[in-house]
């Protein structure tokens, strides 16, 4: 089982990609970004300097509506437990999971902007006793002084883009392993998905 | 007990309007837009063209989130059912309705973009057994021909701004007086929810 987090920079570009991960025969775990919906949130916060678990709440629920746009784009079907996505993910392939029920009922992430949909994303795979995470993203991976890098290491990525702040220490901590790339190239993240070499970058945590 | 819908247009200068409402002593429920959270479901509408049931319902829940930064900003606590509301509304005066379960649960409008939280907010007043509901916005009222009206009736307010299509019929098909405000200036506000005079329009439904 692979878990994807779609990053909210591709929800208006999603289309083809959710067609290829439904079509792609793997068992696939999707989760969304908040994309649009959380910078207004972020707008709302710098306006009225909001309390921190506020925003982060707000921005889960905005993860909620993206999810179900993708169900929508890609039809494909929606769960707001993990209970729900194990008794059907073999039968359906692949399952979106809409995460503020999960998120807000464990607590168990920062409230603050370091930690946006990427570490959130890092907690559902640990729930799910996973090793690795895909980060579709609408760049090609992480670059460093203008070149693509294949592999960083965790400890190496601060100031660099592309993930959020309590990323690395966050897949530092779950022992895990992490790939970015681009969610334009469909056949990328397929390839990512089946264990192919493709270009994205992959971050360890040792 | 007076029901003011807020529109999402006041998104982000809203709290001296909370403020007042909050502290001019009458009872209040509030029912947000969607403000620029909807306005992403409309982008996203557009690039997709999606099912106008999931556009509907996604708004919707738009509604919330809108509902919860008003919460948050004007320290009113939020409430998802009207059998809670009623229940608190004596004792905390002011009272904001987070729509969707309601509006999901009864289903009542059309699923179209004609429908917006102005219509939808009519459906919440007729469950409430109200005669009178307050549109706050950020424009002095309804206007024609660059005048701005003091009273129109809902069957001359086609092609005219500042509610949404559906609102006139359901104005007249439930047999209610609307006011159109402006919320930039709270004092007004109060002194339509008082029955005192002020710059507004109102809409008589017969």
């Amino acid at each position: 089982m692979k878990l994807v987090k779609i990053g909210g920079s591709l929800l208006y570009r999603a289309k083809p990609l959710l067609k290829a991960l439904k079509e792609c025969g793997e068992k696939i775990i999707i989760v969304p970004g908040g994309g649009e919906f959380a910078n207004v949130v972020r707008k709302v916060d710098k306006t009225y300097n909001l309390d921190p678990s506020v925003s982060h709440k707000l921005a889960i629920e905005c993860m909620d509506l993206v999810g179900e746009i993708y169900g929508e784009v890609g039809n494909i079907k929606t769960y707001k437990t993990l209970f729900d996505i194990k008794r059907e993910i073999d039968k359906v392939g692949v399952a979106i999971l809409l995460p503020s029920t999960l998120l807000l009922s464990t607590d168990l992430a920062e409230h603050s902007w370091n930690v946006t949909s990427d570490s959130l994303s890092l907690y559902v795979g640990r729930l799910l006793n996973l090793k690795e995470i895909i980060i579709v993203t609408d760049v090609d991976g992480i670059y460093r002084e203008g070149k693509l890098l294949n592999i960083i290491n965790a400890n190496e990525i601060e100031g660099l883009t592309s993930v959020d702040m309590a990323f690395p220490s966050l897949l530092q901590k779950f022992n895990m392993t992490a790939y970015v790339v681009n969610g334009l190239y469909p056949e990328r993240v397929v390839k990512l998905i089946k264990g192919e070499n493709t270009i994205c970058t992959k971050i360890v945590s040792r």
